[in-house]
């Protein structure tokens, strides 16, 4: 075994910014260029092409699937997309009993963790660690569905069995079956957030697996990190910054006043995009297709006041911060089609979950493969120690 | 601000070994010289004379309380440990239907703050974060106990009020009030075990911190971490080895045999010391003190087959594997003083939850401090993307 660790510990740069901590052969995002890819394909085409249980598949398996893999594939995550008796039967309880979609997700999910009783990654063979990450992350949509029916006083919905993820995550949140356009709309925006690098969470749901910890944990653990603020908590800011806009031309007011105040304006720039985000480029598409699509004058009426804002915001971001290339991001466009698809807000950051846990799912599973604990050191900078303890007054 | 990153993105070590990357006034560990210390004060003497409550208030506070700071602090913690009554309805059932007390941690936890309406550490002052960090943590020890008592079809037990921290635990766990000697024993243990550097799930709980996530989260994210076997799972199964083992005379066979497999032995090495762990010194010797101290032959019986094992296999190993300097580590005189306690093996590795639990909030509570994301990289070593998608066969 060799390392690279001395006697004299290297100090990490803050926040770990830039540091190589891992290699992985899942994806990469190339910020300067404002293209990612999932494996070896482009995540955008992926959205326009394929399903999500198909990217899902390609992230677990490295490649996409032929048909009637597709269909096998389909088929297990829809098995699993089922809630063993004894989750279904505490889960509306826990639910109604917590404030936040999130802390009903952490706590379904250990809950579901302990009655399928996963066990340690590092004590299972590739195959069933791969089948408890099925089962795991397969059943969030239906986790957050039941819990935000529960809370709304409503029983849980099953799904009509040919739909995909997607239109089944829809179905069960809403009551009815979807519209096949905002079902596919949908989809392209769980296709498009499904990875993106070693971000927080992802990082998180990695550490965590380092232990050999089982999966259930890491998954819990990435959540947790997904509900920062800092992390996947904008898109329904967002869409509350379009609230109080109102009306376009209330977009320079708004931005000049947001920057003077020295405040982070939601759902513009990026740590790594100095592009426009290709998740915000292809989103405005599908919300304006969508906008496009129906006969809903408020739909057309947010995806224009959405488009414009972007464009005096973008416009006077430049003029302000000169260099910066302060684009929209991900979650701007994300709460607007979300939104469309009629998904209430409290939903938003839940349903990042549903996408992004696919990617933990490979992100663990790539993890375990080399059973090695995550264990950094920290530099102590307290007092001198140590000083005598005094004995209790 | 200054940063040391650059455009060539350096490479941390393997599972980022000693690599620094944060700084910390909580503590440290001196690997070499066999010795750790809270804030300025040696753990080890913080054991011999203060109380888990006080230790407690040590690091949330950088200093040892006074007379009626400690009343008034272990005041808190007692009002703290009662569940909210959604918490109370609920967790027997969540606990029934898992498998592993950890995940019925791990979820009454998420629960516990979903019902506290716990918010983000970065919208939060410092004593709204510290007040929730506390009502957070006190309460493992309820929630373990009565997810226990669920499991086993138990009704939860109300400790007495005049009992501490440690003790209160016991009496909820097994229903009685413990001897002084045993509700001793066992605090020792958990001050020894409140924080032991940057560990996974400390790390765990200060990334999933760095994105604002709220306190429950983050420690729910370290239980994670803490449930893998490579971190917190062991003090069990080094009670199993003594099982196998049975007798002294078996001892050498035993750990030859290990050895020859080329198994982990439970219990002996420790990624840090380089000498005998001092938390595995002072538990052998606070159970000989228990062993001594009753009229029980087994306990007798328990503590001096440890200590023989013990000698033996320092022994043999220091023969097979010269220079590695292998001891006993904290895990393995853990679990011996925790059964001379009573607890039942499956509560071996939660109750290590109760005391690092601990630990995590004083290290969310600092790394609350610096708001910024950490937020690492990875390389990407997969086949050369992009390539064009297939549409769907």
């Amino acid at each position: 075994m060799t390392t690279t660790t001395t006697d004299v510990p290297q100090e990490a740069p803050p926040g770990l910014k830039g540091l190589v901590v891992t290699r992985t052969a899942l994806g990469d995002v190339r910020g300067s260029e404002g293209f990612y890819h999932y494996r070896q394909h482009s995540a955008v085409e992926l959205a326009q092409r394929r399903s999500l249980e198909d990217v899902w598949f390609l992230l677990l398996e490295g490649r996409l699937p032929g048909a009637q893999e597709s269909q096998a594939f389909a088929a297990e995550v829809a098995a699993a997309r089922e809630l063993p008796a004894e989750v279904a039967a505490v889960l509306p309880g826990l639910a109604r009993a917590c404030a936040d979609p999130l802390a009903a997700l952490r706590a379904g999910l250990s809950l579901l963790g302990g009655v399928l009783g996963v066990q340690p990654v590092y004590d299972l063979d590739e195959p069933s660690r791969r089948r408890d990450a099925v089962r795991l992350a397969a059943a969030v949509p239906t986790l957050l569905a039941v819990a935000a029916r529960a809370r709304a006083g409503l029983d849980p919905v099953r799904p009509d069995d040919d739909l995909g993820h997607a239109a089944a995550y829809l179905m069960m949140l809403t009551g009815r079956r979807p519209e096949p356009r905002f079902a596919r709309a949908l989809e392209q925006y769980l296709v498009l957030t499904v990875d993106h690098g070693f971000n927080a969470s992802t990082f998180t749901s990695r550490v965590v697996a380092s232990t050999g910890a089982d999966v259930s944990s890491c998954l819990v653990a990435a959540v947790g990190a997904l509900s920062g603020p800092l992390h996947g908590g904008a898109p329904s800011r967002a869409l509350d910054a379009l609230d109080a806009i109102a009306t376009p031309d209330r977009a320079r007011d708004w931005i000049t006043e947001q920057v003077a105040s020295g405040r982070r304006v939601m759902g513009f720039g990026h740590p790594v995009y100095r592009t426009e985000d290709p998740r915000s480029r292809m989103l405005r598409a599908v919300a304006e297709e969508l906008a496009a699509g129906g006969d809903d004058p408020r739909a057309r009426a947010l995806v224009g006041l959405a488009t414009e804002v972007e464009r005096t915001v973008v416009g006077v971001l430049a003029e302000l911060k000169p260099g910066r290339e302060l684009h929209t991001n991900v979650e701007f466009y994300a709460g607007v089609v979300m939104e469309l698809c009629g998904l209430p807000r409290s939903a938003f950051t839940p349903t990042f979950a549903v996408a992004r846990v696919l990617g933990w799912t490979a992100n663990v599973l790539e993890q375990a493969r080399d059973p090695r604990i995550i264990r950094p050191s920290a530099r102590y900078v307290g007092p001198p120690a140590p000083q005598p303890v005094p004995s209790p007054a």
